[in-house]
């Protein structure tokens, strides 16, 4: 185990009607707080509305910023910056999935900084602090609510890129998992092969953790028991529950401690959903079997071994490949139960910018569990269309 | 999944040579620091000299409180608040165990009340503020360098109690797994007892949480695994590094999010450490199966059978009593690996204060996993004898 830095700050409020909490928490950290979120699914579910009372009630001054895309982009978020500096903001509060909360950090962080705030996606040591932020979390997927991590777009370079600094993480966060009774099902599938992927990339290390891999392991077998039954009973609670809280400790620092990596499946799909808007979490579904196809060897097939076990239920046997194999099967297998396809041509995406993807994404691979060249991710590509 | 608030804002510093980090943590809290230890160890290891070097380094100035009992005393809490008012103390640094440390926290809440400290002990709401707390663990077992109990004991009137108050919970803890190398074969398996425990009477819960539940299973994995390791090869760095952060989420308040309970078997045993000053660990290592065997019954069944199966690898089967009787079974001969007695009689136990311990014990049981009647508490102890 290598050394490491545990600290989060994050205060979770979780379950039914902890929307509440914002009475005394809003006001703990402004007068003035600008509200961001997506389209207008927080109005029809009511929480906009719900927002607005205890806002009103703590004598709070909410100012919007809506329309957040799916993929946040540098636009948005300096959209967001100006208003907070017209207005004389004080904090920031998200109502969203993981893009509505990276958009709302980079915008928190945007005010405190003098120049365009694309610079702090790419010099992320230059984030010296940030406006408060609260989330109040829509979609299980991205674990945005407990992490100090943004990803954005920038459609004029057809760059998608995370930025991270402990600035970021936000100061309290709303999980109530009946407000991802109404995500729909590809967006419910969506977001637990975004956890797991979380998860297994992390596990996917070159130093060994043991109790963060089994931490690893406990939010895997969260998706596999509870994953399916969030689509077919959307208002499974117990399914629900599970699924929003595995969905913040894939990603809340714990799973990567002591055997941080460079992760190696995100760089890759983060290119697909730059160029083609792609759901990121389907994107990482079908991508994620190959790219462990072409990881497996001697050196790495314990570890897989290990997963398909452990997750997949496949018989231990002598033959360590075709347990590992047989592991991969299942994921894909999975995958499919959950709606998923396997085709990235489903999604009108084929070969013309394989070549310009792949350099980007092998260049942020060098240090990754198996570094990759620009052709293999280039393969990784074929095989997934 | 019951409705639950998490904040863990304790920043740890993990792994070789993270004492260092107190160069900057200790003159953050303060310029007069009050040191508490136990016995000569950390004189005998060094770390008593490192953190004399690196406080003069810092400029803080240290006050010492030590000779910390291995079940602490309000006594000595006492001392401790004395010496914290007359040198105007401004932070607490504990360097030991969870002795040492529970103590630390209840001077540190001592020292900002105006009565006697044995109150916070038994009404923890009156505690409104502490000391910033720092820690230096050496001792992998109680938990409470990340959590926020003290145990303390009255032996004037034998009672040991926890008090729990998020103002008790450390400010910064420093976890070096080379500093429990030389921690004997008897304190490393009575630790790993412990951390069991913690694990488990989280685990025997009665509402559902099933990510809390695998991590719990992830921790008793690692004790398993790595256990009898550490007792056999006291350096094995990575033995000692699993177990040292093992023991911190076993009670750090994770484990029992969303299905809090109270817990079973510590009460039961703080009766024995009260009376006979009994290692706590072992205490619970003898009680444990016991306890088990008086709650396992057709409502609690399904979940010592999972436990068996998942932990202990017990061969899944129909018969889900034989199953749950085995993982009990071997639960037991893990605790005979680790060399510890199953019998309470070889810690000059007798009957001659079960009456008066099992009323103490039974009266803290009405709401836990199984309320138990003295009767019952006293059965426990005399199958434990």
């Amino acid at each position: 185990m290598d050394n490491f830095e545990f600290y989060i700050p994050t205060r979770v409020y979780f379950g039914r009607g902890q929307i509440e909490q914002l009475k005394h928490e809003l006001p703990a950290y402004g007068k003035r707080v600008l509200l961001v979120y997506g389209g207008g699914s927080i109005k029809r579910s009511g929480i906009y509305d719900t927002v607005g009372a205890i806002a009103k009630e703590a004598g709070v001054e909410l100012f919007e910023l809506s329309g957040v895309e799916s993929n946040p982009t540098i636009k948005t978020v300096r959209r967001g910056v100006a208003l907070c500096r017209e207005h004389g903001v004080d904090a920031v509060l998200a109502i969203g999935g993981g893009s509505v909360i990276d958009c709302s950090k980079v915008v928190a962080a945007g005010n405190c900084y003098d120049g365009d705030p694309w610079d702090l996606v790419i010099h992320p040591e230059r984030m010296e602090k940030a406006l408060p932020i609260l989330t109040v979390l829509t979609i299980a997927a991205t674990g945005s609510e407990m992490d100090h991590i943004a990803v954005i777009t920038n459609e004029e370079t057809n760059d998608k890129l995370g930025t991270r600094n402990p600035v970021l993480r936000p100061k309290v966060s709303i999980l109530d998992p009946t407000y991802t009774f109404t995500v729909n099902a590809f967006q419910t599938a969506s977001g637990v092969a975004d956890i797991m992927s979380h998860a297994m990339e992390s596990y996917f290390a070159k130093s060994e953790a043991k109790l963060q891999d089994y931490f690893a392991e406990s939010i895997l077998r969260v998706c596999v028991e509870f994953g399916k039954k969030a689509l077919d009973t959307p208002d499974d609670y117990e399914a629900r529950a599970n699924i929003m809280w595995a969905s913040s400790w894939a990603i809340n620092d714990t799973l990567k401690l002591g055997h941080m990596i460079q992760w190696s499946v995100h760089p890759i799909e983060h290119q697909l959903s730059a160029v083609y808007n792609m759901t990121h979490g389907v994107g990482l579904a079908i991508l994620t079997p190959h790219w462990m196809e072409h990881v497996l060897s001697e050196e790495t097939v314990d570890k897989f071994y290990e997963l398909a076990v452990t997750i997949w239920k496949v018989p231990e046997s002598e033959d360590k490949f075709a347990v590992a194999k047989e592991g991969i099967e299942r994921l894909k297998k999975f995958y499919r139960t959950l709606g998923i396809s396997e085709h990235l041509a489903d999604f009108g995406i084929d070969e013309t910018y394989f070549e310009a993807m792949a350099g980007k994404a092998a260049a942020q691979l060098a240090t990754a569990y198996k570094p990759l060249t620009k052709e293999e991710v280039i393969e990784i590509y074929r095989e997934s269309l």
